[in-house]
């Protein structure tokens, strides 16, 4: 099938834009947050709270699935949607990231990497060939090329290599890949280097592809320089194509990537610190295990109107969370999503209706940012 | 309020009933297994959840509510239907077995019991009238009196003792009770010893309360003695009131309760097994966590209609628990309570078509018993 991508709407201020993209699980609107099933599961969450908080797309974690249940096995279980009980459109990453900075040990050569699960110690080989090969058995929507992530910092050189290698293992992923339902997209790498980014970003933009993302961002660097790259490399990919800006997504985050031309945004952020009692509200971040909200009878943001929200107060989410109570997961988990896709829904709607600034200020004083 | 009991249909064949009690907040029909939720939340599950797998009323644990969050914070968030977003019939338990059971230790004077936190050591003091105090706080719509449980194996002559004062203390607990929306509940005991447990019954009787529990069963004997008790146990109480099996509750027990003549369980076992990944099915339990089911791709139960036999596999619920990922739990706790109430659904209306024996017979060659 052929993954259409429609610009519908851009604002006049700002690079940021409304679109469509088609893949076999149905439409997906951007711009777009995926919450992260790194297991083949959202943490805490079943697929119909998913759908009830406005997931339109989900990622799942090859390295992951590689190491365990293993592939083959989501294979014939009939393909990850299947495994899961999923049935909007997924995401797959190529397992690159994760072997590079999860694995107990790696090594890296032009064929490809060698590494150690960290799970158990076993010594495991990786290359693009296989990295498309099991994103192809698990079958989602969207697939990643195998790409070599810098860490941060890294030498230029060294930099400048892993850009060189990342764009001939993205022509051995495009080779590999066997099935025309499934978009691959291209990662753009060369760190904080503007003339890396632009000499990756026109390499791989040769290919063609469905769409590109921005890797090697969100990597330990300070958010200034994390802006900075942002400040130009989105618009070094094509305007035609989604650009997915990986691993980045608190609520800011989203505001500064949009209005920089990105389009999709994946990160464990927002469940992550639901598991520790953190939760997003319009007044700005609370952590609503502390002492403070014993005694606090009120939702955990009074300008939400999710399911939690309507049923639950801080105090018996505190209580939850104090006794390691698996709901209290559940309840701050299902917020803070709800309240990331809340923002998408808010900025795609200020993005058609040209006011995409205003709300954005809106936010930020409400939330407490300062710009 | 007055708590009205109606039996409404009885088994020829066995002592077994179906029955509705009034509530405030609804009627529960009888038999009926109450799943149970110690800190205010029935672990992994929503109370949406706990309504689509039938549940009519569950159970709360005074102790472990009395000494986290404390039953002040439940009563300042408007009791305990409120704070944890229950809106059906809640029963709580005295707090009187988990002291006994749980607490590091403890002093059982005729005033009360002196006994240290299991969570922090701190001292406390529980007696008759602050048992009831605080389930005046918490609300519930049945709550249970203040009684000395006996450990199990005691000398007679302590068992004795026990019931003596177990029946001073339900007048205190009587005395104290200052709610008439709230059902208050007296507890037999007796241990193994058919004299005791007459006696027990004829002085808790006296008090025409609304219904009576058969209380120290359950706490370490074999099956054998505790039916050896249930053979008598549960005609020593009035016809026309519910009977009450404390903290019992395996498919099995359902069973064997009922046609001696038990109108209500409630037990931690289908919860507490289900997050160690085994699930009850038709044709027996299983530990869905064994490599055996790896690669099944088959339903929990091939049997049974509910919404996680509907969309997930073994082979994923394994994958899910293996890999401690909390939709696991909650996949087997759903399914384990739905399985229980399906047999407390089929059992009633077996009674009311007077073919119980006959399900019975049948549900137990199918599920493997040797009766
Ligand atoms: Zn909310
Ligand atoms: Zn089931």
């Amino acid at each position: 099938m052929s993954f259409d991508y429609t610009v519908n709407q851009e604002c006049p201020e700002t690079k940021a834009r409304v679109g469509e993209f088609t893949t076999p699980h149905g439409r997906i609107k951007t711009p777009i947050f995926m919450p992260v099933g790194t297991k083949a599961t959202v943490k805490t969450m079943s697929p119909e709270e998913l759908k009830e908080v406005g997931s339109e797309i989900i990622l799942s974690n090859t390295y992951h699935l590689y190491l365990r249940p293993g592939h083959e096995l989501i294979e014939e279980a009939g393909g990850l949607h299947q495994f899961m009980n999923w049935d909007r459109p997924i995401l797959t990453d190529s397992g690159g990231f994760q072997v590079y900075s999860l694995s107990d040990s790696n090594e890296i050569t032009e064929e490809g990497v060698t590494f150690q699960s960290h799970l158990d110690g076993s010594k495991h080989f990786i290359d693009p060939e296989k990295a498309i090969g099991i994103q192809n058995s698990l079958g989602a929507d969207i697939i990643m090329a195998f790409d070599e992530c810098a860490p941060y910092p890294a030498e230029k050189e060294y930099v400048e290599k892993a850009v060189a290698r990342t764009t001939r293992w993205l022509e051995r992923s495009i080779e590999a890949h066997a099935r025309d339902d499934q978009a691959l997209f291209g990662i753009m790498q060369g760190g904080m280097h503007r003339d890396l980014r632009e000499k990756s970003a026109e390499e791989i933009t040769e290919f063609n592809l469905p769409g590109y993302a921005i890797g090697g961002l969100s990597v330990g660097e300070s958010t200034e320089k994390m802006l900075e790259v942002l400040d130009y490399a989105p618009e070094l990919l094509p305007e035609d194509k989604p650009r997915y800006l990986m691993g980045v997504g608190t609520p800011i985050d989203l505001f500064e990537g949009i209005m920089r031309g990105v389009d999709m945004f994946d990160c464990v952020f927002p469940t992550r610190v639901a598991r520790n009692g953190a939760v997003f509200t319009s007044g700005g971040r609370i952590t609503v295990r502390n002492a403070t909200y014993k005694k606090d009878f009120t939702p955990l943001d009074h300008e939400c109107d999710c399911y939690v929200c309507n049923n639950y107060s801080r105090a018996y989410i505190r209580h939850l969370i104090k006794r390691n109570e698996i709901l209290g997961l559940r309840l701050t988990t299902y917020h803070n999503l709800h309240f990331m896709l809340d923002i998408i829904h808010n900025i795609r709607e200020a993005i058609k209706e040209g006011c995409f600034l205003e709300y954005r200020e809106q936010f930020y004083n409400q939330y407490g940012v300062e710009k």
